[in-house]
């Protein structure tokens, strides 16, 4: 724990804020604005929650510079740049120490002969290291991982406890990987023959760049030959499937419970929102955001927005959304109409 | 195994309920109507499969109140008030004795030196306990589970194998966590910046209560900052994501394959069917049920029933769902109207 | 590495297909039309690709009978009945070596002392094998594994890293089971009381056929009572949930990330695609075929193809679909409906 304490005044500097009411307030943690007494600080980034500042009893509150106000009951209002950075900082400055890996191979570590170990490297309890490994320098690799055979993990990346990289799968530098990942299992790939489904041996492995960031439970499988890859800078949330020959371009954001289907394309600054499935063999270009719980089934043009299952645009999609209301209104429309043409038909007998 | 034979009177008696017809038959085991033979029980919960009932060569059936029937084939019926309840415990009677969990730490486990181990407690093979961490009185960790650093977890708690709980998080008493489960990896934070995806670090943990069962390789992120919080008698099936700074209500049930988005709040006494996606920052009044695979995307009232995605109420569901059919019968009209009006336009002429 | 070149002529003796154009190329390796270089060979295996074909810079292609063509850029076309499975064979040809399980009972892994362990088996490092397990003969256990008490594992099986099989599960013989698999965990049962939720005791078992394939991450649950039961030949892919007392026919195929709920029955050769849900209870019959993120509500019969959610066949699917512009052009027939209505009102009067 770094527990200590902070005034309003101490805060603004460090985040480079400008402090509106009581610079002298103290801060000792950060809440939100709900919850947070007078000792916390909390943030509003978002009009929706500038009401929620007034009544709220924080000691002080970051807000950005477009929804600069009056201080909640003549508080402390520091006004800065980017609020959610901002924020972040004064988090860490509350943050407890985060866990401690000490750079040695733990006694119970299975590490094979011929596996290489780089320097200042955490190897940690009953983590297994299988033949011709190789660890590079800065590397954790926490409790109860399975590192395989002939696999190559670069330097400075953090392996948490219970994670499965297979064989002969690349790592490359500064990666984060979170429990129960499972690295390399087989794409999934049969073929009907007369005799049975026959399965399609997969022999290629999953490359993984730089800075990426693999959330809990997500899996990675392995290509049929040649590589699913993983570019530099994505960043995947827990519980997503990435088939077998994925290709997902730099930068690219997968949130929780997606899944990609074989050998599809995924461009560079993608966003794919939770639960999304993208079809096999189809391309989503640089830039596009795909709608929470879509399933896109065709290719998806650079910088486009969809939704829906079938996936299709905003204007497609609220189209179909709207139907409801306005075939009421058609209905109305049919029923003035056919009472009009009995009246003419009446009036004309 | 405790196989032994009850008749269908002593089986009466244990679960409070009546015969009608033949108590003396002999059952040794249960099955399902369908595969029940003459020395096995069946129940009968539902009208739908009352008839089944009456084809079926089981032994004696379990049949509630509401239900009461004449005994199928002449055979033994027990009438009962709850027939779920009294069906658990017939189950119990021929149950196979459960795997057995000895109260000591394993040879092969690695428990740091100033981890604290309650009285009573099992740590299995191969299992991790890290520094710091505190395991209550009559607790089971199964073989190959990683405790983390600081972790806290109460008394009474059955931790299955292979099982990851990370730094800082905290379990009350009396909790079943399945295998696969991972508790406290990191919430999905990301900032984009000018010069790229920054990192928001996830310094919350992981709070459980008490009486709470989690499901195989189910996820619940860390908090960004304070915890996400699952309350007393949450009831979670296998692979739910749980994001970060998530609270869940008591009594709230998450079947398979949920997804809860962060800072979501949801009510207690909740349904969530499978499949359910909630989005981030919204309310789940208590008592909502939300029907499967449907995607949750504003705050939901107290009480209501939900469904469909964007989710809605049951009518404007079904009035989006019978639109196919209305739309025919639209069509229809329209054709006659447009035939009356030409019959009269030519009739003018 | 088995790294090695063959010319286009000893490729197509091995998988009987003709050459068309230059069979003296030397091929060392197989990639992606796209990507494939001179001395690599590629396929067409679909029309759609054709025309890529004469793009390629592959060495050599494979091409089934009905696409017969001209060899791209002169090079050498190798033309065959079945290219989905000749590929797989030249796959192989340049596959490395797959890795490697030494069968022996490594050193730190925990093997009960009444276990039973078959002949040329390998146990990896860190392995459980809990009391009363048994192993069958050239079955491979990777390391990490537990292995629960009294399970039963057949012959020829091969267990990933970091698998969990509970107490009492049965494998038969010949199955593929993917890290991070967790089989037999307690299925989801739960009864409402005065008092509470109340846990139904799930005291069945999984019991898996032989030939069978499951995904990374997947979860199969123990029944409430019996067996929840994957026959011969089924293939699941990866983070798959399938519910308590689930049967599931021969040679299905279940893709990523469906779920199957509590009692549901799929019968043979029935496909799942991706994010399918199944819904409790219900019978999927012999041959069915579900589209890709489709909510299977009701029982569907044999040899029919569903798909969306509620999951209806395709002519009903298609009907709801094109709503949106079968609407429109409505809308444009009513307005002119309306307009010569007016008109004919105008000149009456």
């Amino acid at each position: 724990m770094n527990k200590k304490s902070y005034t309003g005044s101490e805060i603004a500097e460090l985040v480079k804020g400008e402090v509106i009411g009581d610079g002298s307030v103290v801060i000792e943690g950060v809440a939100s604005l709900k919850d947070a007494n007078a000792s916390q600080l909390s943030f509003v980034g978002n009009r929706k929650y500038q009401n929620q500042m007034h009544e709220s009893t924080a000691g002080a509150v970051l807000i950005c510079k477009d929804l600069r106000d009056e201080p909640h009951n003549g508080k402390c209002l520091i006004v800065c740049d980017n609020v959610d950075l901002s924020f972040s900082t004064v988090i860490g400055l509350f943050a407890p120490a985060p866990a401690v890996y000490p750079r040695e191979i733990h006694d119970t570590a299975a590490v094979a002969e011929n596996a290489r170990i780089g320097n200042n490297v955490h190897i940690g309890a009953n983590a297994i290291i299988d033949a011709g490994a190789e660890i590079g320098d800065n590397s954790v690799v926490c409790a109860g991982c399975y590192i395989g055979q002939d696999v190559r993990i670069g330097t400075g990346n953090l392996i948490y406890p219970n994670v499965t990289i297979l064989h002969r799968c690349v790592l490359g530098n500064n990666n984060i990987i979170h429990s129960g990942v499972v690295i390399g299992a087989d794409g999934f790939g049969f073929l009907p023959t007369p005799t049975g489904i026959v399965k399609v041996p997969q022999t290629g492995i999953v490359r993984i760049g730089n800075n990426v960031e693999i959330g809990a439970n997500t899996t990675v499988d392995r290509a049929r030959f040649g590589e699913t890859w993983i570019k530099d800078n994505v960043k995947i949330d827990d519980q997503v499937m990435v088939a077998h020959n994925v290709v997902i371009g730099e930068n690219t954001i997968l949130v929780a419970q997606c899944g990609i289907a074989g050998s599809a394309e995924i461009g560079r600054g993608v966003i794919l929102a939770a639960k999304v499935g993208i079809n096999g063999h189809i391309h989503i270009g640089d830039g596009v955001q795909v709608a929470g719980t879509s399933g896109v089934v065709k290719s998806v043009e650079p910088g486009k927005i969809v939704m829906g299952t079938p996936a299709e645009g905003q204007r497609e999609f609220m189209a179909r959304y709207t139907l409801p209301g306005r075939f009421e209104k058609l209905q109305g429309k049919v029923a003035k109409l056919t009472a009009e043409l009995e009246e003419l038909k009446s009036k004309l007998q």
